[in-house]
């Protein structure tokens, strides 16, 4: 599992998007070669009248944009049905940047709003295949990452996460599930949805049913009493091929199959052509850097929309469109009167990027200090609570 | 893993083989087509030395004829150092037979002799992949035939027997290895081995590192302390292609390379062109048939050397070398003077084929009964005696 990070670029190579990486990429273009649905307004008011809830500005901004069976779980919910969340991360030994945190901050949100158990599965068996690292240095990873995760603001009372080296070999009916998977999915459909080669490794080939096996609920029967549990997955859009395999397998073997929701990636400091990547530190803004840093980062590398000169600027205005720090906006500010304000002000040239920028790192900063705040006090105890094999009662 | 059972036909077309399972099997063209070493009389003399044991009449009969590295075991053995031995099986809902005791028999002595932990897998998820069956079928044969095993004459205070379904879930570490396996094998080389195509499920394609991964004693840190400890493997010569992995993998991980001794087949009653299956009622005597079938099928399957008429027998003498009654006798008579007396006699008219099948019977009938005795004690309490998870000290 990727998650926002890493193999993305080698996914949408494989459906043959290269081009659409160098330009930037085209959601609906996906939508469309990926078979999914697009969150239109229909959907959203539909979920506001079923939850009773204001929609998260990640679906009115078309954030999250795309998704599969969603009108389903709505109907679960208004019969008054539980569905769980399913989530996750392929741990990595830097730090998160604030692009890993969308897909965690809409899970809490969805999570806070329907009342249901979340499960997050951290893939350190995946980073063993693909990397040049160990089993323990992959373990050591992913409960660091766990508690970057638990620092979002999640639940002990309704959330369970695991690491896939340590819970494995704990839990039968996860491996068994995992067979289930494995029966059904050849090699050359692994291939075809993959891009697989015969130089890969065998543990690469089988992954993805360990991806699949926790959109099905009988793979934790201390949480679910081995009863069958629709599953919504929210997840960053590289990651739909797993789900596409996991609903076919689900037809198979007559399971549920998961419903997703599918987030756009948060653009890199450079520019909406590239997604914020944690390998290059000047193009990512991380979890664990200082003010002095956001601001630096912010003021020196985040592409502007504007003009040349502040002349051209106020007479030309700039284009918010482009403009990193605008775009950021879009995913931090929470208030759509301003988000507004700032667009039109910018783009006629009476807001100057200086301004911008000053903005962006106003909203960002306070963002990631509350958020280190939350993260200092995740103990090891508070990390154990959230690993413990458990009964979950929501 | 099939362990004298099922698959051998495929492996050994696989390396090109086919014919030679036409004529019966030349077990010297495999020794040398695997590279593996012939137990030879210098190996035979120098294990008497080393254990101070006359050896098995299994070995000194050649019908466990191959090895690997076992010179290496009775070296260890020499000074004082402890290894393990390591088998299974593919678990089969029907009963096993006769042929499926041999590699155990021989384990049960190599076990009496050094004073070893042994441990015993049965691969109900390999059944899943390659038969139409579902898991929970797989887990109940495995928990059959794991009685059948125990009859044998196993004791729990040395040996651990566990199914894949269950115990991978148990068994943190298992996993793990299963992982650092995985990462060693390309798809292409498991093709190479095992003959997969691109057409078979993934779980077949990763399988051949849930066989390998009890050869490394870190998979069982109950039973070694995380300790390496050296693996000695007695199985049928068809299982050979998965432990040549395994030892190639056991160089990458810096782990030592299991040791290997290999058994040729028990023939069909049909003949020596044949191996005894289970799939074939009038092939096999199984280990619950009555001491009336045991006869029947003796005397009306049971491939004879003889001639068509008493007469002619008695001028031109029978033929050992291809009588199924005097092929089972080097399996299960252990007075070695009077199996040279009926090879002899045989050999020169005077013993007819009746007589010798009623030897047959007269050897195989309480060997049968003796089992059923002991099979018939085996309770569920003594097998999760031998399936509980625990510490083993020999």
């Amino acid at each position: 599992m990727i998650w926002l990070l890493g193999e993305r670029k080698k996914i949408l190579l494989i459906h043959g998007m290269c081009q659409e990486i160098g330009d930037g990429i085209d959601y609906d273009k996906l939508i469309k070669r990926f078979g999914c649905q697009k969150i239109d307004e229909e959907l959203i008011t539909r979920f506001e009248r079923v939850t009773g809830k204001k929609a998260h500005h990640f679906l009115r901004r078309g954030i999250f944009f795309s998704h599969r069976d969603m009108h389903n779980i709505l109907s679960l919910h208004e019969a008054g049905k539980k569905f769980y969340l399913y989530t996750g991360r392929g741990p990595s030994s830097e730090s998160m940047h604030l692009g890993h945190m969308i897909p965690f901050m809409f899970t809490k949100w969805l999570q806070d709003v329907f009342n249901v158990p979340l499960i997050i599965q951290l893939t350190d068996d995946e980073k063993v295949m693909w990397k040049d690292i160990k089993i323990e240095q992959a373990r050591t990873m992913a409960f660091n990452n766990a508690k970057d995760i638990i620092a979002v603001g999640f639940d002990p009372g309704n959330t369970f996460i695991f690491n896939d080296l340590d819970f494995i070999g704990k839990c039968p009916s996860f491996y068994q599930n995992m067979v289930r998977i494995q029966k059904c999915v050849t090699y050359n459909q692994a291939k075809g949805i993959f891009g697989f080669g015969d130089s890969d490794v065998i543990g690469k080939i089988t992954f993805p049913s360990i991806e699949a096996a926790p959109a099905f609920s009988t793979s934790f029967p201390f949480i679910f009493d081995n009863k069958v549990v629709a599953c919504l997955i929210p997840c960053a859009i590289d990651q739909d091929p797993y789900f596409r395999m996991t609903r076919d397998v689900a037809a198979r073997l007559k399971l549920p199959k998961p419903a997703l929701v599918h987030s756009t990636f948060l653009p890199a400091l450079q520019g909406a052509q590239h997604k914020m990547s944690a390998s290059d530190p000047n193009a990512s803004i991380f979890l664990n850097d200082t003010a002095k840093q956001i601001k630096n980062k912010i003021n020196k590398y985040a592409f502007s929309g504007g003009r040349a000169t502040v002349e051209e600027h106020r007479l030309l205005g700039g284009n918010p469109d482009v403009d990193i720090s605008f775009k950021y906006l879009t995913f931090f500010m929470e208030d759509d009167e301003r988000l507004e304000e700032i667009r039109t002000t910018y783009k006629s040239g009476e807001l100057l990027t200086g301004d911008l920028k000053r903005v962006a790192i106003e909203i960002i900063t306070p963002f990631i200090q509350q958020y280190q705040a939350r993260r200092a006090k995740v103990t090891d105890d508070i990390l154990s609570e959230f690993f413990k094999i458990r009964k979950i009662v929501v």
